[in-house]
């Protein structure tokens, strides 16, 4: 029996992963990462989020890795992964899951809903109003396949969008900034700023209080890219100098998010546990099945981690 | 000078009502409802919202009566409302609205974010993976202008749409039930149902312990109808029980929601108060004063109430 080994989703998800395993390659022995029975000479797969290093180099047999989420940054910190292909998820369904992301936090930032959170707990009825969507200008930073699909999410609901990358794009109904003397430019036009751009030296945090202090007053921030973009601390003192008005988070500087980080109880901020594009376990079962199954065809492999390209 | 006498949003909005007149009719003197320095024989024309009975009667050259929101029923209890042609609010800007507050509670329910709310207060960090767009069935229950905008607005993200009416129609991409024999086949195949029913006799109560047992187990509900619609102690039963997931509600048995409601802290429930469809004031503002340059030059006036109709 060839077995994947499983670390995603805490130990309760194993049965979750076998049943969707089971619809799709039920000659899979799926097994939990720390599950003792396990022959280590019998793990052929291993679908991971956040292995401990050294541990994927224990398993002699192994022929693949999967990253159970889109990024690899979670394997980098491991300097003896094995020498086999790494497969980053490219689930479709992920870039599905951005949308609605980005359309539900721009939404609620745009109808004041952290406000009622905030007023339901107190029991106060006040119904705060707000500018129309016409008056609420939305730009993405990442104009690549999320950005564009996020862009396409917000479209139907009549915010004037703008957009800003390292290099010039065009968008229809976008008006788009480029480079760092687009940047400033870009940032003083938006009540609502979502970051999508990926994770390079680069955009190392690029959302900080230079960036905030671009913003007009009263801008809100989505930040659903990487925690290495934003300095936190920068973001809560915008936010408690009433520059900024609210923000919606997924991703951290150290995830989990420690239980004694200030964000968790910030009244203007929301948080989300880095879920934002992440499909179903279904979804990633199908994904993974499709690329074992490519892989013992000896089929070209979808989403191959170039280690030298860091990505 | 004509006075425009405005009883919406609380003393404190005066000021902003003043500023959005401003722009569009500013030869109109705009008073605050209880504003002592405002001669009673000057006032021409109302811009209201659940005014004491009987007090309108009390301004004998009264011309014009607009209700600032788009239903009129705060008006049904008065009955010495003067004899002078009554407007609903008809901002086309209420249907957008209602398409934003209707996208975001289905998405805020599809993406759980009900729940990491809770989580985020007790700083736990838990993906709770949940199912994509197209396992999630999404039914609306009234298909008129605003369920139809809504059925647009939830169409892009995948979700199986159905609607129920009372009387047939045809929706494209939208699988339609009709009458009381359609309810039940209706609710059996509604993950998230969405409330955008009139107000009438016979919808007063219609989301009741019934309905909710005919619902699939783990099914959530959006009101954003009327209160009157909603059994909120066969709700809150029903979501105790385990057997709805969560609701998300702007309208209520008694607005403002009393302190002392048990809804304000259930952890399954979102509020908003009453600000679903509802356009900002420079919207509403020009509204009005469109209808009152139609009033003045004699043109037939848009959205007029018929105490007939009831509507």
């Amino acid at each position: 029996m060839t077995i994947l080994l499983v670390k995603s989703g805490g130990p309760g998800a194993i049965e979750e992963w076998r049943a969707a395993f089971a619809t799709v390659r039920p000659d899979l022995d799926v097994r939990w990462w720390d599950d003792p029975s396990v022959d280590p000479l019998a793990v052929r797969y291993a679908l991971v989020w956040a292995p401990e290093p050294g541990r994927l180099k224990t398993y002699p047999n192994l022929r693949l890795v999967i990253s159970s989420g889109a990024g690899v940054d979670h394997l980098a910190g491991d300097t003896m992964l094995p020498d086999v292909p790494i497969v980053r998820l490219g689930a479709p369904e992920a870039v599905w899951r951005m949308r609605e992301y980005v359309a539900l936090s721009v939404l609620h930032l745009h109808r004041l809903w952290h406000r009622f959170a905030a007023n339901q707990r107190a029991r106060v009825w006040d119904e705060l109003p707000n500018p129309e969507a016409p008056e609420r200008r939305v730009g993405v930073m990442g104009l690549g396949q999320l950005g564009a699909a996020a862009l396409d999410a917000l479209r139907p609901f009549g915010f004037p969008l703008s957009g800003w990358s390292r290099s010039p794009k065009a968008l229809p109904g976008v008006r788009c900034f480029a480079d760092m003397r687009g940047l400033k430019p870009f940032l003083a036009q938006c009540d609502i700023l979502v970051c999508l751009l990926p994770a390079t030296p680069e955009t190392n945090g690029i959302l900080n209080a230079e960036t905030f202090a671009a913003l007009p007053r009263g801008a809100s921030v989505v930040n659903a890219a990487r925690g290495s973009l934003l300095v936190e601390a920068d973001l809560l003192a915008a936010l408690d100098s009433g520059h900024l008005e609210a923000a919606v988070l997924d991703v951290f500087e150290t995830e989990p998010l420690p239980p004694d980080s200030p964000l968790w109880l910030h009244p203007c901020i929301t948080i989300t546990p880095h879920v934002a594009s992440f499909p179903g376990r279904p979804a990633r079962a199908r994904f993974a099945a499709e690329v074992i199954t490519a892989f013992e065809a000896g089929r070209a492999l979808p989403n191959l981690f170039d280690p030298k390209r860091g990505y």
